[in-house]
């Protein structure tokens, strides 16, 4: 057992926060490991609306996978689509091949869910990849660049409408952004039209913003909001969308940029697991994070579903991703020992969303802070977290840029420019 | 003629060097300006192959051109595409409407030319735009990574071949960037395969490298890429390309990455001007640089093909379209003014082109220059003229880092995993 080809084969789909810190945890463990992805690139999704309201540059939040785990010999990583799992032939299957494993982790993330209304997709999209990022600037961009242009104030009023659907972080960050940039950022670019007109709605099924925080601090996050020029509606389920808009309620929002950051469906590759999955697609797991019946199969982050600890599922959190990875790095190497397995504990370290310039919420060890202090906070962690002292560095000089100069360095449309 | 709505309507087609430079030079001359491309941003494109050997992000080297001419009262901008020009009728015919004009800048910029063989620009795409670059990139990138895991010898070796086609400034600047990536950049990060293994050819049909230098520069130029590990091929024309590879005369090179930095065609915007053209379909212009029997509209930049000053043509770079944008707006300010023109007279102010780190060629005022001296002369030169300031800070930082450590900022392939 001690040439490497007879080591153990772990396997870790997916280099999100949670697999990478499993592969990381198992650097010094005697296993061959290998880290599946079908992108090079691990993504501080944290980030990602950023990208998306034109702060940061694709490059600035990403990096490549391969790059952090260069130095980790018992790892290597394969660039391939994992389609499903086999977990009676233990065994990987690839779109072109397939990797016989004795443990596998499987981090393979959540998309957004659009309640059985698929179509609804195309004419507002999620955010959870690079590529949506870029879409997402590129509409925004674009709808601004079309309303220059457009002589019938009708169609210009609604081509300066943005409607986000879904107050959590990420809506409450796109929002906040995309108020910024029209009141902001482009107020001197245009000759047509004033992008201080531009109306933004941010549109939330349930009854407050920011679900997971305490009631205070949603308040305090919808405040903001408002007095920064976008519109809060909350109790408010969108019942259609269409090119041209939403319908909430009775009421139709015209609007031709929407943006999708409601709910969340786990990847399908849980449904290769054979296990029942919950209503959002996830896997329960057992209290080691292990599937039930399958000691040797792991399933963390997004995709999974803990219970154990509160008797409510844990939140979808990079660090309850990052807890349960080093968890199972751990588990793994208790079972290789012959030592009984530990059950996870998430540590709660504390939750935080910004909202603009200077303004953001954060509860921490049961206090909260709001205003610059908060948004200080923010931007110390985010930048603490980000992978590569390249990145912090460059990360730290565009918010340091765009905050003296209220400018965003990444305004690129790519592509063609028919509407999209 | 006092209120802007009488004022003469000035109409600059295509963003480029010699586009903005054209407009930027008629801030305060009394017309109404309109700019129109079909980008949001200047590219600033001697820098474009540093964005596709991931070396710079592409926010790097571009900037909208809406921020560049915010606070020039006479102009706006807009984005849309022109697909012919109307010069009897004084209109340029956008895709969705038409612009009438007093005077006319036409700086459509061209592409890349295959010579009657348009099929192989899919298998051998050019580098002129963003797109363009992210799409070779990911080409390079991803050869990398279907080489490790690749079980058969031929086809990863055929997965490690490069070619370049084209021995100007950009294709000795790609081969050079792609040498140092294999041989430095990711050489750690690969287990099946070594990077160093990797073979780059540069392939030119004419008889040496950098036509448009001295002939000693030109050896300077093709030793310094042989010590960096480039096969250079001079006198060496390509007879065919095709997903496998390409064949020069005889020979079969077998390579799935193929680059095309040869030729010249230019933007087809030309034909539409109803004027004679020259082979690559570049208008010849009259000394004042306007199209002959139209003193109201003017062709610079690489669009244009101007011998009135040595019997050849200037060579397509951007100090000649800069040079011409500005003669352009003093010739339309004479005109205006009731003065007589002047004839365009390009001042040289030198050539470089750079080969690696810390390895380039230069020629300044009859003086040649190589090595360290000429890349911190090419850094220098080229961070000088990027467009804005955080942008020059950026890529100052990054070339920095590059340097330091050898290691390259964007590494990010974007998109789908499937073979290109």
């Amino acid at each position: 057992m001690n040439s490497p080809a007879g080591r153990p084969r772990v396997i870790v789909v997916g280099a999100g926060f949670g697999g990478l810190a499993a592969a990381r945890a198992l650097a010094h463990v005697p296993v061959q490991l290998t880290v599946v992805d079908r992108r090079n690139h691990h993504l501080f999704q944290p980030l990602l609306y950023q990208v998306a309201t034109a702060a940061l540059s694709p490059g600035d939040i990403a990096y490549p996978i391969r790059s952090i785990l260069r130095h980790q010999a018992n790892a290597r990583v394969l660039l391939a689509e994992v389609v499903a799992i086999d977990v009676a032939r233990r065994e990987v299957r690839l779109a072109d091949g397939s990797l016989p494993y004795d443990f596998l982790v499987v981090a393979g993330g959540a998309g957004h869910a659009y309640f059985g209304h698929d179509a609804w997709e195309k004419d507002a999209p999620g955010l959870k990849t690079l590529e949506d990022a870029i879409h997402i600037r590129r509409r925004i961009l674009l709808a601004f660049e079309q309303a220059e242009r457009e002589t019938d104030p009708a169609v210009r009023r609604d081509l300066l409408t943005f409607v986000i659907v879904g107050g959590g972080p990420t809506g409450v960050e796109l929002a906040g952004a995309i108020a910024e940039i029209s009141r902001h950022v482009i107020v001197s670019d245009f000759r047509s039209i004033d992008p201080r007109e531009a109306r933004i709605v941010l549109v939330e099924a349930g009854p407050r913003l920011l679900p997971a925080m305490l009631p205070a601090t949603s308040e305090t996050a919808a405040a903001t909001l408002v007095r920064l020029g976008v519109e809060v509606r909350v109790g408010t389920p969108v019942t259609d969308v269409d090119a041209r808009g939403v319908s909430i309620g009775g009421e139709r929002l015209a609007a031709r940029t929407v943006v999708w950051a409601a709910g969340v469906a786990a990847s399908p590759l849980a449904r290769s697991l054979g296990v029942p999955l919950d209503r959002a697609g996830r896997v329960p797991v057992e209290p080691d994070l292990s599937v039930a019946g399958h000691p040797e199969v792991f399933v963390i982050g997004d995709l999974s579903v803990y219970t154990h600890q509160t008797g409510r599922p844990l939140p979808g959190l990079s660090p309850v991703a990052l807890q349960q990875g080093r968890a199972v790095a751990g588990n793994i190497r208790a079972t290789l020992a012959g030592r009984p397995r530990h059950r996870f504990h998430y540590v709660d370290k504390g939750t935080m969303a910004v909202i603009g310039r200077s303004e953001a919420v954060a509860e921490i060890a049961g206090l909260r802070f709001s205003g610059l202090v908060a948004w200080l906070l923010w931007c110390f962690v985010h930048i603490f977290f980000l992978i590569g002292f390249r990145n912090r560095i460059i990360v730290m000089m565009e918010w340091a840029w765009a905050y003296f100069t209220y400018q965003r360095g990444a305004r690129l449309i790519t592509g063609d420019v028919e509407t999209p």
